[in-house]
């Protein structure tokens, strides 16, 4: 009779054991890995505009959320909006904001490094020319700077190699710094 | 004396007026076309992380909003986190449809083209090798779709002209399917 216990590891609030099972569920399956995530967009009025996430496609089956997550998105005044809520490229920088300090964390994690805070600041820039089709600029961030404060016994070169890491591996960084295709079709 | 009123025009909600002086004093100035938008996020425990957006500079100012917006991004259970809000990838596909559609219903407005609803749907794929660094799969969206559902009066070869013109002039769709870079630094 085998009476030895699992134990759970918890690093920054990380399931490290669940983590490593994941990563060997996968290497034994790879099929596991492939996820799809959706999102439903209703227009409202002018620039006000409503998102749904509901489902989303992973581990070789749907799974569909006890609650939906809704996300309402506007221009401020001056991008003759209402400002009901933040507007896209704001939510972009949200999205990139988490997917990078999630890498972070387990990353660090999986690593056994512990961190007791972060921060961070995201910038980028943008010039309407592109938006209004005045001329041939980028309509995009021209590029994106993220400075984070982490506060953690680690030293900075470990640090620095995470963040450095964190942002290879995050898929909205990868989404964002590849070329990655957006195909828009009609349909009736 | 001029007695001459003035006329709003509005279309689609989006006050075509404002728009075209927009442009007029972007033509004239093109400073004013410069903007820089910010995020300030906050690591709360593993997957969970919390993004706030507030000020922003744009036509010579900085502007701060009376209320910040704030977002919360956490993982479902199958990614190792509570679901307390939807993940960084779904904030990325928000983003992504509220820019195209908001592009859409004023590049509409601008032509005189009215739209009654626009509701549309996306979906990417991601294989989590990439993010895992189990082998060298893009950790990213392989491709984003987005299937638009408009009702309008006007023509199918029209909807089809303006989902192209707006994606292209898209800063969120800009921004994905070019390489836009991304830099990281650790600050003390």
């Amino acid at each position: 009779m085998n009476t030895q216990q699992t134990q759970t590891k918890i690093v920054n609030g990380v399931n490290v054991t669940q983590l490593f099972e994941m990563i060997d569920n996968i290497k034994e399956k790879g099929e596991i890995a492939k996820f799809t995530f959706r999102a439903q967009n209703k227009w409202i009025d002018g620039t006000e505009n409503h998102t749904t996430v509901s489902d989303y496609y992973g581990a070789c089956k749907t799974h569909t959320r006890s609650k939906p997550h809704t996300f309402v998105k506007d221009e401020p005044q001056i991008l003759l909006g209402k400002d009901n809520g933040a507007n896209p490229v704001e939510y972009l920088l949200a999205g990139l904001a988490g997917c990078v300090t999630t890498s972070l964390v387990s990353h660090a994690a999986a690593r056994g490094v512990k961190i007791d805070s972060i921060e961070s600041t995201l910038e980028g820039d943008i010039d309407l020319h592109g938006l209004l089709q005045l001329d041939d600029t980028n309509p995009g961030y021209q590029g994106i700077n993220i400075s984070f404060k982490i506060e953690s016994d680690a030293s900075d070169e470990t640090l620095q190699e995470l963040i450095d890491l964190a942002k290879n591996a995050s898929p909205v960084a990868n989404t964002v710094s590849r070329p990655t295709p957006v195909n828009v079709k009609l349909i009736r």
